[in-house]
């Protein structure tokens, strides 16, 4: 049986290359830009490999790059999903066996707008991870950074982050390698958030922000107590 | 057209007197004592009543009082909903008429329990708190007080609850009270959440707090940031 860390503890995640598929938007963007300056190699993958290098080139920081998503997912120790929830189960079943072994983190947040704002959409598998545990059975998948704005990664002033960022999965080593990797950020921890059929609520939670953005005008995020 | 205070504006609530139905159970005898604490009067309701007194006088703080469940439903000017979530709907039907025009504050997590820990339940209506709305047609059912630890409620040690309650509802007026009302625990601000279509992933979160406290050996809670 593998050894187990307290969960105040982490492993050195400092030589990982990052990939992050649908890295082109916003919020791909603010983690490249994020795990970059902490010192990683990242791959933005995107389903057009032009489109990814001219994303990598413009947040302007060297070790960023751009691929094709496949590709992306071959070459990153570890795989960021942060895809629109639309195309979402197709892009991960077409990844199938470049993602085989590795622990892909998925971001997702399967979520409708209407006037009067955001709220949750249903998902067959429960979740978007779910889904992703689902269509990747070989795969270590794993929930997290659901509720990091893309707006304060991606800005320059912005040196700490504030908020934890919740690790869900039911794979204690990945989740540990996860929650180190949060930490990599700065101003970030990542605490453990349970299994992965508690991750609806993470991913739902999200409509909860947007709205709490709204009325206060912020840019939210959590913080957990007494941890 | 109504004002609409700036969110971090609140009403004054000091001199509201607070029922608290399934008040015998930790959460409530824990939010009864605080609320107690803040010089409100406070009636603990239960289905009956000499257990409900019972429970206030082991508070052994002067202004708790028990009764009946319907009685403690037509005294309060505020009703705070704590019961077990077997038996919700059944109790609220049963009280329609003494909650009629009054603020109803539902903090009840729809939640199941096997060996790898706490998951949310499916509801009907999508949440504890739409089911309120949806039983209780004359009320104005507020979502709040979900991640609030009974141990810290009831802990005489505690003087500062780290957390911050989300507050979700439809009536503007009424998350606003309720917002002032989680404010009177010492340490705790009333954060508005958003609307209650929205509150499914709220209670079920509390399933991933379980998982939290189990982890790290806590009693976590949650800030929000930026706010």
């Amino acid at each position: 049986m593998a050894h187990q860390r307290s969960p105040y503890e982490s492993p050195d995640v400092s030589g990982l290359t990052i990939a992050v598929l649908g890295g082109t938007g916003d919020q791909g963007r603010g983690l490249a830009r994020r795990f970059a300056l902490a010192g990683h190699e990242v791959i933005i993958g995107s389903r057009n490999a032009e489109r990814a290098a001219s994303a990598a080139a413009e947040l302007d920081v060297a070790s960023v790059r751009g691929l094709a998503n496949a590709e992306a997912a071959e070459q990153g120790d570890l795989v960021i999903v942060a895809v629109p929830w639309e195309g979402h189960r197709e892009l991960l079943e077409s990844l199938r066996e470049p993602l085989a072994g590795k622990i892909v983190v998925d971001c997702v947040n399967p979520l409708g707008f209407d006037k009067r704002g955001a709220f949750a959409l249903p998902v067959e598998e429960g979740s978007a991870a779910e889904q992703a545990s689902a269509v990747l059975p070989d795969s270590r998948v794993v929930a997290a950074f659901h509720h990091v704005s893309a707006v304060v990664l991606l800005d320059p002033q912005v040196d700490e982050v504030d908020l934890d960022v919740l690790v869900l999965g039911d794979d204690r080593e990945a989740t540990d390698t996860v929650r180190a990797l949060a930490a990599r950020i700065s101003g970030v921890r990542g605490i453990y958030g349970g299994r992965l059929r508690n991750a609806h609520q993470v991913e739902a939670l999200t409509a909860n922000i947007i709205s709490i953005n709204r009325r206060y005008k912020s840019h939210a995020g959590l913080r957990v107590t007494d941890v």
